[in-house]
């Protein structure tokens, strides 16, 4: 593999190239950015060593990595432009709209689904670490549709990388995604807007954020540009997850304002379980 | 000082015992807890060298740490039995019914209302640590109803902490604790609850945990024997912020449910002033 080309430099497409770098020699990578203050700060920080809107006709692979609701246009865009022997895969927090969207392109072939579980509450090319994909999960969708030759471009990059693939449905995928990952920013976004609302003085936020708080709050830190459209792109999951979530918050409610000691007890101690599952990470 | 007494020999007690071991020469620390099996961890780790019901009638300092729903009655039976150069102080998470409580007992001077402002989501003996405490704040209420004599023991433990001492009414205690401490722990323990309902299969968490949800979901891991009782204790304000947080979970919801991406980025680029606010922490 000789040439990557990135577009969205920014958090993830940042550590792509970042990571790629560290791991495979003679690599050229190049990119985009909508924002010139992106392509400036990529140049610097040396993620790529280009700047140029179209990847070059001999590149390998192309990665997309800009906010959902753009990666629909660009991605028909890029399978358009793209040489034969080009891999394209986006790393979008959702799949079944592009996937969906992609069916029936000539060059479907060309076209990986991907989503890397990874990233942090920071974005913008500054944000990029090369080692934030090390060891990740890498969720792939409809494998079965990807060209087997080219596949073995992306393949070269994820094993560099160290990233663990998992397969799933596109279907699956959000629905999964939406309980795990977008219903705990929704979480914790209206968490930081309430305690907001409350505390006029700040400075007793800072103050009692011992307990719990920082990191329950950490993910209202995260970027609008990129979560505004997962959440609207996902919607009809998210909403389900939502949903059930608000159900479980005013039962709860209700055995609080009942007093109802061993009904809260016996609860939490159920929810307790969630140790082994996350345990199972170590 | 010479001798503590540590009644509740948790995560807490036990880690005010390990701390003031590390900082304090020839202190002889006693202690009782009403779980035999922590009574017997509390000895083998060295956390109190003594098991004892009732502190001696010299012991400078009786540390009470045992559930918020539990500590009224301990309270009083602990001043009706105390010396006259005792000082008790309790580190409960609610405040107001303590004091009110112990409002007109005639040893009302020889307590001292305070909540250290530190945790884990562990619990039991073996969960203290010796710098749990270390540079953490320390909420005072009710000062000036503490015998001023006295009250330098409490203060020669908590300089010898490193904790950062704060000073608020029992009231303003409940309120902000419920918005800061309480409400981040319940929204961890129902969004661990919604993922668990909807994941039948365990597998598919434990690969998706990157993304942000093994920090938002972890106070979810903490003990229901400590946290039952504190949301009873603290029920009217943490109905009003569970409220709260409710209707700004369903207001955003309807912007989901309206596709309204402007209106979603609007409102959580208000919310990442939350941003500013932590960092002050640092």
């Amino acid at each position: 593999m000789k040439k990557i080309h990135i577009i969205g430099l920014g958090l993830l497409g940042g550590s792509f190239a970042l990571g790629a770098k560290k791991k495979l020699a003679d690599l050229h990578i190049t990119g985009f950015d909508i924002d010139s203050q992106n392509q400036k700060d990529a140049l610097t920080l040396g993620i790529v060593s280009e700047i140029k809107e179209q990847a070059d006709v001999d590149t390998d692979l192309v990665i997309l990595a800009t906010p959902a609701d753009t990666l629909g246009d660009l991605l028909i865009s890029t399978l358009d432009q793209i040489g034969e022997n080009t891999l394209v895969f986006d790393v979008g927090s959702t799949k079944s709209k592009l996937t969906t969207l992609v069916a029936g392109h000539p060059k479907r072939d060309q076209y990986l689904a991907a989503h890397p579980i990874a990233g942090t509450e920071y974005s913008g090319p500054k944000a990029a670490l090369e080692d934030l994909l090390d060891r990740k999960v890498m969720i792939i969708c409809e494998l079965e549709k990807t060209n087997l030759h080219l596949k073995e471009k992306a393949y070269e990059l994820f094993e560099a990388l160290n990233l663990k693939l998992r397969f799933m449905d596109p279907e699956e995928h959000d629905r999964h995604l939406a309980f795990v990952s977008h219903l705990s920013h929704i979480s914790s976004f209206m968490l930081g807007e309430t305690v907001l609302q409350k505390m006029a003085d700040e400075k007793n936020i800072f103050d009692m954020a011992g307990s719990g708080f920082a990191s329950t709050v950490r993910l209202a830190k995260s970027s609008p540009a990129m979560w505004a459209p997962i959440l609207t792109e996902n919607k009809e999951n998210i909403l389900n997850a939502l949903d059930g979530y608000i159900a479980n918050l005013s039962s709860f409610r209700e055995k609080i304002a009942q007093s109802d000691l061993e009904g809260l007890y016996n609860e939490m101690a159920e929810i307790n379980k969630i140790r082994d599952i996350l345990d199972l990470e170590k």
